[in-house]
């Protein structure tokens, strides 16, 4: 039996109407939810991922403000740009679009953004938090993860899952709040990764397997359990002569070899990548609502 | 063949001896490096702790400094306190030794004190950058797990390793510590707890077993597989009508149980616990060198 697809597009688009109505409510207060994405130097996939962000705000009636600066931006002007953002009462939320130009420090950068404002929850305190069971803003992509497992029906709660890379993006955090224990989590979870010389010996047993260790076509149907719920966060490109552009996008999953093993699976494009827009829309109404005192 | 005993109190005492050495070379420059224990109240557990604390730095040369308060004492007094420590030149390391009482907000406190000088590592700073990979103070249990299993000889790196429980202090940070790219670490984690529902099926096919849920005599010998590495951290009191106290101290690990089929095995007490004290050490006497930029 082929496998469900898991339509994140959907998902996503689920949780932009829940987070509109709660905007209108809002605004029906006179508050406005603001996002400041400040992206640096002329990287194309940043300035793509930065207009995709500032549009998803626009379209549920977040304000949105994109600060760019070029490449010759100093270290000192990033500091002062983001302690201006910290200050600002239109702005709940504040991006650093990554990567930095090289002679700037990213993670001094991040440092300073108010913990408050941090809605891709990179910041040292919101990871710390999280990693203690106390969570406030969870970062984004894991944060998806955990949403489109839930809202697909398939509840992580009990099950063997698998995550494959241990990044500090996805796998790393992902691997602690899906142990956490809540309703929506409270998995056993094995994190596999290039030291693990066995992979297929995690993965057959799973029932749910994360890849996101950023290796095109990695998962194949063999080493799958039959009906397993298969997350997909690769986004890599590969040369495919047969395409007008000579290349695709592909996941870490090998989609055609796991379709008809698996019991569901997270397309690429459409799959996990709306859920972490989502989720950082879901962070900056919650950094409004918790700056007014309405959490 | 009986399991082979791993001397915790042995290893701890090398690095102390390890740590002795350095304290003497920073004593010929004309530094001292100072630990500050916070002890409120009068749980004798807590005093004890702190006694056994201060007189590990006083035996390898490390300024201890025991600041007792009473159980009346204030959230604000706390506060002062912890500013003040922040601020003392002779001090490296801060210690508040929970629990304490219901009316001091202790994730508070926590978060007051100088993160350079947290050498508990339970700072949400420390945590924070423990996830991300970029480690400064390790939480000081899972740091001795790591130095045991390196010190004994059984480097984790390459094996399948499966934490049970998934605790603050423990199981939690350890799982992200062990999963890391470093040599003595790079082992693929499993971490199960009370939402797993068949912990044996992960347990014997473990090479390395660490056993931090607080269930007395829970790991039993036919839940391992033969020559298995184990390590308890449990600390559990059971009554013993046959001890002339009439209790005595067990582990989470079913000692006898395990011993004839497990590879090797830390006791309780002599195992874990010794080397929870010198990853104190080691992290104050770090604060010290990092503070006067010897590192």
């Amino acid at each position: 039996m082929p496998a469900e697809i898991i339509n994140g597009k959907k998902i996503s688009d689920d949780i932009k109407s829940e987070l509109k109505a709660e905007i209108d409510k809002l605004k029906n207060q006179g508050i406005v939810p603001g996002l400041a994405a400040v992206l640096v130097g002329d990287n194309p996939a940043s300035a793509l991922y930065v207009k995709m962000k500032a549009r998803a705000c626009e379209k549920i009636g977040i304000y949105s403000e994109v600060i760019k600066r070029d490449n010759s931006s100093t270290h000192q002007q990033m500091v002062e740009l983001v302690n201006e953002l910290n200050q600002r009462q239109d702005i709940d939320g504040i991006l650093v679009q990554s990567p930095l130009p090289d002679h700037i420090d990213e993670p001094g950068i991040t440092f300073l953004i108010d913990p408050k404002k941090d809605v891709d929850g990179f910041h040292p305190v919101n990871q710390g938090l999280l990693l203690a069971g106390r969570p406030q803003f969870e970062p984004a992509t894991p944060m998806g993860i955990v949403e489109i497992l839930e809202r697909s029906g398939h509840n992580p709660s009990g099950k063997n899952v698998v995550i494959l890379g241990r990044g500090f993006l996805v796998g790393r955090p992902l691997s602690v709040m899906l142990s956490t224990k809540t309703k929506r989590t409270n998995a056993t979870v094995t994190i596999c990764h290039t030291g693990t010389p066995n992979i297929s010996d995690f993965t057959k047993k799973a029932d749910i397997i994360v890849a996101a260790m950023g290796k095109a076509l990695f998962l194949k149907g063999d080493m799958i359990k039959p009906g397993a719920v298969i997350i997909d966060v690769g986004t890599n490109q590969i040369d495919d002569p047969g395409h007008p552009k000579g290349k695709r996008l592909v996941g870490d999953v090998d989609f055609d070899s796991v379709k008809d093993i698996a019991g569901a699976i997270t397309p690429v494009p459409g799959g996990v990548g709306p859920m972490t827009i989502a989720a950082i829309l879901k962070n900056t109404v919650k950094a409004c609502k918790t700056r007014h005192d309405l959490i």
